[in-house]
């Protein structure tokens, strides 16, 4: 696909192709994001970094991206402070918001909400997010991590095995990412997750049309050989009776006697984060921390690169941001140790 | 005038001369706010962007504006997190916040508290909104929109003709742009709201004062021969009750139908935004958004040029914007569509 | 100590010779501060400006300083907004956010909550208050704020007088101070508080075991030589009834007439700001603006420097700063009056 000016909505929108050059780009990003060198590329360039919905560290991911790349920030937050509420259309916002900035950051609670609003910008439009529907950076990110993770044990995506482990139903991560996985060749996946939380028909359909080897189950055992353990929150709100939730606490949870028991020893941990530290959410416990398979920062890393290279892509700089290098002088060894 | 260093709090500081200064500066700002080039005149220097009353568009103008300088945004948004509410004078949040910038744009709801804020501050303070009272932006905008929006039809403000519609007695814009018309030569306005929402007098005087013809009326029928139709919106709530409100409804609205039916081909529509555009609404509708004579978002778009030409103005830099010229290497041609 | 890479978080960790060279740092800073030159040491630095905790000037004094510097703020407030809520722990929030900037300044209504940050943290985070425990870099601009001030007069820390006045219970802005000023020699301190709000033991016994002169007094009058009156409010809901708040009110209270009659004529006033300037607030008048020894917004200014010391020195740039310096083209001369 041709990237500039496109707006970048759902990952239906990829190839293998681009997802490529998604990921290409992504690597000439590191030396920027690890502070070994600065680029003022998009010196004077504005994203309007618009979150209707609050979510930390998506937004500052998405604003710190475009720092990285040399250029300024206008944010707006929260719904109320927005003219959204007394009746303006999707439409009539874009026109206006978009003329401020040369390329948006949206997330909205509601679905279709950014693409909607894509229709009125006069710039490009990054989904950042819009409710139940997609969140396309994070399926890129996930998937450029699994990408590197295995690399680093001289494996590829193409034939691995991943486990997706916990609320599957409602969890949109592994949704979008399971599509980009279809795309792949020969995965085996593993969706573990209680019977009321089972991994949607519409999503097993583009697996098994693939061509993927799926088992849907909820036990952990049987799994051992897994590249791949993704671990996604369930919230106890998602049962009927607090007895049903009961009944499956601590069975589709994580900490280091559970990893060691089930898995092989170079099993990679990822986690969409935020995770619930505290002892009674049974999600991902606090002793993997130190563990080395545990890769669930590293992925809130990649994000920034995802972004950095989406905001090049689509601004068409992806390929002169070495043009304007300058040095770090500030001292920064402590952030990539 | 001589704005290097003054306040701009009100519309009445200003004359025929120094709106001309203002708007033949927008005008230079034109091709940075196009990203056909891109200047860092004001590269280190700090807005203060004091927003205590939410308003995103106003807010992010602001913000955008003094970006295309060069410049940085220091933001504080909202009451609550202000010391305000613990008994802080606006002097003293006035001396203490303006110490970290070099300009201060600021709305606030309460009347007068701008210009109080000012008398504080140790830099330029750009008044925002102050509640009922006053918001010089906007109003420049409006009447640079309707200079530039006339200039394209080969007509000029003097001698104009221009249509005020919808709630004239609250609604602050067309209070202040009609102050800035009064300046000109042999205006005509028709102001047509319901009795109860009509033109205060003081206004009315101000117009008559400086011999414009003044048409007072209820009814959109014998202006069609309008240059400029100004649409405002009417709030439910202005009526006492609900009977009265249905009385009026739909009266003031416009739509593909009634424009066409009312008005000569070139008639140009304008309104502050945002509007609702919501079905019930009776505003501006939506079937007008692809008319050419459709001037809201070109409106917005000159909101910046404004924003520009007055910071530059004030911090006494209009003059070298073009020494700090750089080129603009991203992809930005979906924007002048 | 070496500052870089260094973690800010408590006045302890200083000693008069770190102290010293904060401040020499900080007079560095001044032409930067008011715009005769200006430095792009930091340009393509990201400050993370976390404020889980709302405080308007702490905030825009940090950001501020890190733009002057050539830095990029992104921001983050509230706590609502906040993963923190869904349970995900400091650790994890610090692993994420840090990766995301260069340097971090939190503020946090936990005591220890920035300290525990810190240890997740990537970068270096400097402590912008967290609950009743620490706020150094409060404490460093009160103490480099009694430096420049006694200096004007030509006197010097070691040897003067200082009165502490109003909440000393509460106040930890005064604790902290306290414990730097216990560093240097022969200082007197007058403590006037209401006997319910006196200062707590722990700090008494740090400026006993250094040998400093402590008179603890619900009197003002008696302290007539002081070089620094130090006023701080006092909340009505530290009583436990109305009665006895009443039995206090206007005795902790500062203004021209009171301040004519207690003290010598240049007896310096400070006040850590914001002050409640309603008539019934019965803490620091009006009356004494005009006054030349109110210091409290030079205060606030000085603030902006250390700041800009401490992110020079923690990212290791205070000696480099200059070897990036550009003109001030924009008009700056209002603010040096």
């Amino acid at each position: 696909m041709n990237f500039t000016g496109a707006n970048i909505l759902s990952v239906e929108q990829f190839d293998r192709d681009s997802i490529a050059e998604i990921f290409a780009t992504a690597d000439r990003m590191l030396p920027y994001a690890r502070r070994q060198k600065r680029t003022r590329v998009l010196d004077g360039a504005i994203l309007g970094n618009l979150f209707f919905e609050p979510s930390t560290r998506t937004r500052v991911s998405f604003g710190t991206a475009f720092n990285l790349l040399g250029g300024e920030v206008r944010e707006t937050t929260g719904m109320e402070s927005s003219a959204l509420t007394k009746g303006e259309s999707l439409y009539d916002t874009a026109r206006v918001l978009s003329s401020y900035s040369d390329v948006i950051a949206m997330r909205h609670p509601k679905s279709g909400s950014v693409a909607e609003f894509a229709q009125g910008s006069r710039v490009p439009v990054l989904n950042g997010g819009d409710g139940a529907n997609e969140h396309p950076t994070q399926a890129l990110l996930d998937l450029y991590t699994i990408k590197k993770e295995l690399a680093y044990h001289g494996h590829d995506v193409d034939g691995m095995h991943i486990c997706m482990m916990g609320d599957l139903k409602f969890g949109r991560t592994v949704h979008s990412l399971s599509r980009l996985l279809a795309m792949y060749n020969k995965v085996r996946f593993t969706l573990i997750s209680p019977r009321e939380l089972a991994m949607p028909d519409s999503v097993l359909d583009v697996l098994a049309q693939a061509g993927h080897q799926v088992t849907v189950t909820d036990q952990m055992s049987g799994s051992s050989d897994a590249d791949i353990i993704y671990q996604t929150r369930i919230q106890q709100e998602r049962f009927t009776t607090p007895q049903e939730a009961d009944m499956y606490r601590g069975k589709f949870r994580l900490n280091s006697e559970i990893y060691t028991k089930h898995y092989k020893p170079n099993t990679v941990i990822m986690h969409p984060l935020p995770r619930d530290s505290r002892a009674e959410a049974n999600e991902l416990d606090n002793d993997l921390n130190q563990n080395p398979n545990l890769a669930i920062f590293r992925q809130a890393d990649n994000g920034v690169l995802i972004r950095m290279a989406l905001f090049a892509l689509t601004l068409g700089v992806a390929d002169i941001v070495d043009r304007y290098e300058t040095e770090v002088p500030w001292f920064s060894d402590k952030r990539n140790v």
